[in-house]
């Protein structure tokens, strides 16, 4: 963070004639007397007001022009952080937790309000001491990056630091990860490490670690219940039920969205209840027993990112079609209405597209239910120009496990192929 | 249909030599005889067989090669339509039914199986008496088109018809549409003819109206129940709750969505429940007394489609954002992730599209909950660049509503000053 940021002009000038910067504590006289820490400011910043958080918690916005005097009464704090310890009893099984980042990694900074990620998987651990309890847990970070800046070659990288431990000791492994892509990461997990020989759980959290309310206690305890108890395969992302702390949800890895962007419970499963529920220790079986088949170990770590997921509306230009065509895209992942539609505007890209060889899929931006284009029209001619079905795929799936099969197929009659296979119930009853 | 739909090289010649086409009644030897209509063919043709839909009603595949003789019956049925009388009672108050198109509208085409968009408002209050009993039902046709093909050219004309009709002796007007894009139309209508004197309901069926299971009649008689005793403003969706048929649910035109791809309960409002019910012939008020301002009417008809809706996901290319802006785009709406995120690999793109004076607004691809930028890092930086929030707007209300901002503001500023302007209840607490 710039230690002047969201200042600037007149309220930068004033700053740094003063020399104050952000996270400073300093003592204001204007109408009254104010002590604070500087605040950095966001959005509608005008350039006539600093912003100190006073002591109460609440910020108070300071006009320039009233400010009498400016006092320095301590620098921003600079942290020291000491590695905590962890006490190990090698008589508990083991489980690795590997953090790549997110909230569930981050600290509040108290003094500016803002969430960084700053917690390695360590501190993690010894924030939920509960954790040594039951099992003997191995930490280590892989990256320290909100979800939103995780890109496909960060999958690639966290399927291939597993692939390196698949005949590893572990009883199951837990991916401390960002909530926003979570469930992108999980797909492509479950299709690149198909059959890997323990369960894998993704565990995120809605407010950091250091938070009295954080779910992120909650959720790696349950995670970590789950991977020692559950002895079979397969990827999940265990998260909050709902709001709720007696409940956490572990959804199958290609059958889930976050769908709240702030609560505790924001991930569903679509189309169906969560594939197991945690409550206390105990593990419940929510649906049916087996939904990975007992596939032996067959790792496929490639990907190739030229797939785009396209979502149509009212309105959409074709053109964007040959955008990308032109810019080498290789398959594209259809959002297309109700059933598997898309105007008929689109037509003569559509049959561009595959004259140029591209694989096309069609899922549904409605939220639930299965594409079928044999009930209209508009369906039955974009079977006709080639576009492929994906059932009740989610359209997010959808995409990863394009990029997933474009990278792992000689061509695209493969990838056909591949993309209606039902790897890892990402197809759903 | 073409005549030979689907049925390409050895099948095709087959069907020529024999003078038979798609929908006739013919008869086949082979190694049994086989009486039945000719189906059209779809995907994954092969060349070598032709379809028989038998009096079963079960669809039979008869390899070419292995057919004795064919015998034509008698050719596909031209149907003669005649258009149904209405008994009008002019003591009754009046509505329109305006009927764009869509399975409301549509017939099943017994012998293929298929639907099509064949009925006209009048056959469709035809098919429903119980509304004579209740009001006096001026039908219109505008278009016959199902709903992905409608455009924001065909939401204009809409708005234009019933613009025309302001000052009309209406209670209410009733919008027969298909189910697939009803939820842009209606958000569009809620913008564009905000304040119009009288209650609008867009009605729709996911079963075509002379199936037994159709929704088409019960949403019908409730949109018309609807407008005849709803005395205020406003735009609606009027659909099936659930499954049942006893509950009909009636949605703001701004906070609706198709959130199923089948099912009759396809409809739901966001982050809430439907504004009202109506249960048999009773509104249920289901939220507050006011959703709309009490405005006089302010028709503004314009829109200006360079809008786009971009759905970000991991390994989004941020160069599709300069094609935008060199495919001359004014404005991009963001379906982000979790509270309003988009990579860091995204920030130089969204920075040049703020330099080249595009407005971009933040929605989240999370069903529900509220964007703020202001928690994490990636937010904030966002809302530096220029990104603009809008809170629990939906995405489709968002772009669609960015259409017409664009197209009813002199400059950007006046768009963004707009777009967070709550018109038309698309933001809800």
């Amino acid at each position: 963070m710039s230690e002047f940021r969201g200042y600037e002009k007149m309220s930068l000038a004033f700053l740094k004639d003063n020399k104050i910067k952000v996270g400073d504590f300093i003592k204001i006289k204007s109408d009254l007397t104010y002590d604070g820490i500087l605040m950095p400011r966001y959005e509608y910043t005008d350039d006539e007001h600093i912003v100190l958080k006073l002591k109460s918690g609440y910020n108070c916005g300071l006009e320039i022009n009233k400010i009498k005097s400016v006092e320095l009464i301590s620098k921003k704090e600079s942290k020291i952080e000491t590695e905590p310890k962890i006490q190990k009893n090698s008589s508990l099984p083991k489980i690795l937790l590997l953090s790549t980042g997110g909230t569930i990694a981050s600290k509040v900074d108290y003094r500016t309000g803002g969430v960084t990620p700053a917690l390695s998987a360590a501190d993690l651990n010894a924030y939920v001491p509960e954790l040594a309890e039951i099992t003997n847990v191995d930490a280590e970070v892989l990256f320290s990056e909100y979800s939103e800046n995780l890109m496909p070659e960060h999958w690639k990288k966290i399927a291939e630091r597993l692939d390196s431990l698949a005949s590893s000791d572990y009883k199951g492994i837990i991916i401390a990860h960002g909530t926003d892509t979570m469930h992108y990461t999980s797909a492509f997990l479950s299709f690149a490490l198909d059959g890997y020989p323990i369960p894998i759980a993704l565990v995120g959290s809605q407010r950091s670690s250091d938070r009295p309310s954080s779910d992120a206690a909650m959720n790696l305890i349950a995670a970590a219940n789950f991977v020692l108890n559950y002895n079979k395969k397969g990827v999940f992302v265990v998260m909050h039920h709902n709001e709720s702390d007696d409940l956490i949800s572990c959804h199958l890895g290609t059958r889930v969205r976050k769908n709240h962007t702030s609560k505790r419970g924001a991930f569903q499963t679509i189309g169906g209840d969560p594939a197991f529920l945690v409550m206390d220790k105990k593990i419940k079986n929510n649906l049916h027993d087996e939904f990975f088949k007992n596939n032996d170990y067959q790792p496929r770590i490639k990907l190739d990112t030229r797939v785009a997921l396209v979502k149509y509306y009212p309105g959409f230009d074709g053109k964007l079609i040959d955008n990308l065509i032109n810019s080498g895209y290789k398959a594209i992942i259809f959002e297309g209405t109700g059933l598997g539609h898309i105007g008929k505007s689109m037509y003569d890209y559509v049959k561009n597209a595959k004259a140029k060889g591209l694989f096309m899929g069609m899922t549904s931006q409605c939220m639930d239910g299965r594409i079928n284009m044999n009930v209209y029209e508009s369906g039955r001619d974009l079977l006709e120009f080639g576009i492929t079905p994906l059932s009740n795929m989610i359209p997010e799936t959808a995409l990863v496990k394009a990029m997933w099969a474009l990278g792992n197929c000689e061509d695209i009659e493969g990838m056909k192929n591949l993309m209606l296979e039902n790897i890892a119930s990402e197809f759903s009853d």
